[in-house]
């Protein structure tokens, strides 16, 4: 992708560019892990999951006894809680990467739901039958390289 | 930590292992990139960040005119923001990695302060003059893994 040329000083300099919505949403689609945050009454916290892209939503699993589950529930107000949803890759190496946030609603997924949405597959496996939808209001994205 | 049920190949099992609080510092020492969650006024929002440990807390820097400062300043309520700062490292192909959450508040840091600390090494390089301390008032840890 990026060209290496660190013998050229100009070169060095890094270039932090603006992502678009569309461009945001297939770096999305093309992971598997991302990062939840959202209030659980002591302040924010960020949780990592498995997730899936459907549509222009974004479809996390968790344990319906873990404190993931347990804390969305408790935040939900309304049918929904406020919910950013993170996504990032970057190259230590090159000091150099990307990263997409979601920011929206999330809802605890019916069990007919579930049956319509893209699969999510969670690496921890067991129960994961807490499963949410969070709808993308706001997508932002910036990448990070060297030109 | 976590039991394995008897009903499937041991060797499958993923094991989620809580870690305690020196391993997740230790952790978080290791690493460049992390991301910083708070409510900027409009929900919940995550932006990564690269960052130093120094003691029990955690060094960000960031843009005096970018958003993160901006967002913070405005958050900022008797002196520090409520904020989570998260790090972790995920194997694609070994469906495997760990995490760890560090809680706390989060606040601006002095010029005389900023001579003091660990400093941090921004990869957008540029002007980054706005720094921030979080002061891990709870740390969390998992670890998936393999047996």
């Amino acid at each position: 992708m990026a060209a290496n040329s660190s013998d050229q000083p100009i070169s060095d300099q890094p270039v932090l560019e603006e992502l678009d919505r569309a461009e945001c949403l297939k770096l999305v689609a093309g992971g598997s892990v991302g990062r939840v945050a959202f209030d659980d009454g002591e302040g924010p916290t960020v949780i990592p999951v498995n997730y899936a892209v459907d549509g222009d939503t974004v479809i996390f699993r968790t344990s319906v006894t873990g404190r993931l589950n347990r804390s969305l529930m408790t935040a939900v107000v309304g049918g929904e809680v406020r919910a950013a949803f993170e996504v990032d890759r970057f190259d230590e190496a090159d000091h150099a990467g990307w990263s997409v946030l979601v920011r929206g609603g999330a809802h605890p997924l019916s069990d007919e739901e579930k049956a319509r949405v893209t699969p999510v597959d969670p690496w921890p496996g067991g129960d994961r039958d807490a499963w949410f939808r969070l709808t993308a209001m706001d997508v932002s994205g910036r990448r990070l390289h060297r030109p």
